[in-house]
């Protein structure tokens, strides 16, 4: 009995797939909705045309599409939970932090890091007291103390997906902002780590343990400094190692993408955020670790077109080619991001619930806390150097999914009640749905500036 | 309540996997296998040192991690038949039959259409009297004649994955071999959708629905003429117009992929399998569809360092650049395929438990069906026309996991026993393991005789 069992699982998958049981159809919509939001995606990157970054887009297909149960097409509902699209979405944010972190390398992510450092503090102490001493209880009045401490943990959140995607969009990763915005939103998840031990302490145990919260640095730490220390002495070594089986495009892209999951992984096991774990894989790997490998068949195919040509017109074409060297790697990640990205921005869209607007005292509730949450990142802008202060102040602003994380533990901890809950999701929402338009405002501002 | 419950979901998959949460080890622990797999494909890739098809090393790999539990190394258990891992091998296989059909068209397929035709029928036939009449009463006497109907319907099942990736690893897609073999792989599963409607009827109520049977072979030939004549003309349409809200290679890209996946899901409306409609439509796009969309960066810059050479370096680089200008596509969904598709002959390898092989009485029965299995689609080769009728007929001899639905259909009526199933079973992952290396010495063979 226990064989046969064993061997009816031989092939199952794809038997279920191409059997037209419930399975198949299940699986064969899948592949229907995945198309649905691939396309859905570039419909939204219309707002391009009135000089949107196409993620607004993206987060706004995404809201309609999860939203056409209240004017009563229920097609949609539970596609975004449903743990097939929900891992694809994933995966989508953590290869687009891998891609961000391809277009940066170590030195340059160290060179602003004292500066990283700086607007992470302030980015999280800031809206923390802003959020215990002063909105929550003025908005929020009679609510237990404990309550209050997990509002400004909320606060303090930073999710790095929306800027970066939009920092990606606009052209505008290579700036000092964008950096100081990155390496910030890092710093700021292993301080949430921190926060959040604390807060959970003084909650249920009243008092902290000094041991356990080193531990939680120590772990956090050691992840960053490893992955990059170490990441970038063996990165090069994998690579040649990787070389000896085949030099093939495939080979290259699958080093790279290991190396990307990897990290991914090892970074959740330290109870960091994958993406963390995605951007610092990114940072280490470059085209030079690859050089090893064959080159695009295009490149060499010219190359041999040219053997006869001038020495004028060889050295042109030449550093046309080699200019483009630095790109191979993030070509070949590129159509995977374009597969994968969309979904997470498009999947995060469809998980907000407009209904939740129908509440005008949440509403008003909401719109306090999000002015809190919002002028709490701006305060950190302000140490960030000579750069554009609101531009990195703005970048901080999405709270995403962390802060929800930790409305959630209050909540499971019994502090946070539901309709604290409510009023917190809505700043989320509202700050990721702000952020591209005024980012994209501050960017277009600079330019027309530098311009005249 | 409600209310609440619905808030709860909000960007609950992203706060999942970060959260620490069970469901966070979990995708992480996903992202760790994805890479795992990934990077194991690339060892089996090994076996190109010794001549062998890179798609075989995957299947063995596989089997290798699959089977770990029989040396008591217990890690990847369940991992093939986890749902997302599972799911993103059957993408995989859709995305390698789209990649497939792009390097045909669909007047290519037309012009072997009578020889595909014939191979499928006579591989359908011969297969199907073997086991029914001849093999399947000799090797497993005194079973009721409704099994023999159900072995013998196995026997003329063709999976075309494994065929396909070999004629793609060995360079072999342009030839009428490989044309008259995904032709026949299409028809057969329109037949064998035939083969099971008529034998399970004959089983469950021993006579046939006329009405029913011509509704699912109408249903496919439906889906196949009116995706390769409605899909012909539709798709210039559709790419124009989404050139119309941009012409990035991102659109590009997604505008082919939505095109596969929803054919993908048209096909399996119609029973039929999911690769069959992702062929369709490889088949019916091309580049010239997308002649509207930008052209890759390099090559405008380098016709930019082109502009002063002379008129004959121009025309030779001009040359090289058009011959790579109807790869582009193939090029942007090159990547995807190369994450994706070797999850599919990972996880099928996974699926094969060993253990299996170590009763000798159903390994001497699984031998005799095994022959029979290969003999009878050998024969459909020599219908094939002035080819290498040797390289059609082991071209159909994989029977993947079309003559295990057959089977697990067998089964569900009480028809099939699970000494019969396990028989089966054998039989299907040994012409799946054999074909691999015979298509490859085959071609080889053909190599050298035209280098004589």
């Amino acid at each position: 009995m226990k064989r046969a069992l064993a061997v009816s699982l031989i092939f199952v998958p794809v038997a279920a797939i191409a059997s037209g049981g419930a399975d198949a159809a299940h699986h064969a919509s899948l592949l229907m909705w995945i198309a649905v939001i691939l396309v859905a995606a570039k419909f939204g990157s219309l707002v391009e045309r009135i000089g949107q970054p196409a993620v607004l887009g993206e987060l706004l297909v995404g809201i309609l599409i999860g939203n056409l149960g209240l004017i009563g097409i229920d097609i949609a509902s539970g596609i975004p939970d449903e743990p097939i699209i929900a891992f694809l979405a994933e995966l989508g944010v953590v290869v687009l932090l891998f891609q961000i972190g391809l277009e940066s390398n170590v030195q340059q992510m160290l060179a602003v890091g004292a500066r990283a450092t700086a607007v992470a503090v302030v980015g999280v102490v800031v809206p923390f007291l802003l959020g215990t001493a002063l909105v929550g209880p003025w908005l929020l009045p009679g609510l237990d103390a404990k309550a209050y401490l997990f509002i400004g943990a909320t606060l303090t959140a930073t999710s790095v997906g929306i800027t970066g995607r939009v920092f990606r969009d606009l052209g505008c990763l290579q700036t000092p902002e964008s950096r100081i915005v990155l390496g910030a939103a890092v710093i700021d998840d292993v301080l949430g780590l921190v926060i959040l031990a604390v807060v959970s302490a003084i909650v249920t145990t009243g008092s902290l343990d000094a041991t356990g919260l080193a531990w939680i640095i120590a772990k956090a730490l050691l992840f960053l400094t490893g992955a990059i220390v170490i990441g970038q002495h063996a990165a090069p070594w994998f690579s040649r190692g990787f070389a000896r089986i085949n030099t093939g495009v495939g080979m290259k892209l699958t080093v790279a993408l290991a190396t990307g999951l990897t990290f991914a992984w090892l970074a959740s096991l330290m109870d960091l955020a994958p993406i963390v774990g995605a951007f610092a894989a990114g940072l280490v790997l470059d085209d030079v670790i690859f050089r090893d490998y064959e080159r695009p068949q295009l490149e060499a195919d010219i190359d041999g077109a040219l053997a006869s040509a001038d020495a004028d017109t060889r050295a042109r074409v030449g550093a046309v080619i080699e200019a483009h060297r630095h790109r191979h790697l993030e070509d070949l990640i590129g159509p995977i991001g374009h597969f994968l990205v969309p979904f997470f921005f498009v999947v995060t869209g469809m998980h907000v619930k407009l209904d939740l607007l129908a509440d005008p005292k949440a509403l008003a509730i909401a719109a306090g806390l999000t002015v809190a949450a919002i002028a709490g990142k701006i305060v950190a802008g302000i140490v960030a150097g000579p750069v554009d202060r609101w531009l990195v102040g703005w970048g901080m602003v999405p709270r995403g999914e962390v802060g929800l994380i930790f409305a959630a533990t209050g909540m499971g901890l019994g502090v946070v009640t539901q309709g604290t809950f409510s009023v917190i999701v809505i700043m989320v929402v509202v700050t990721t749905l702000v952020t591209p338009p005024m980012l994209a405002w501050l960017i277009g501002k600079r330019a027309r500036r530098h311009s005249l």
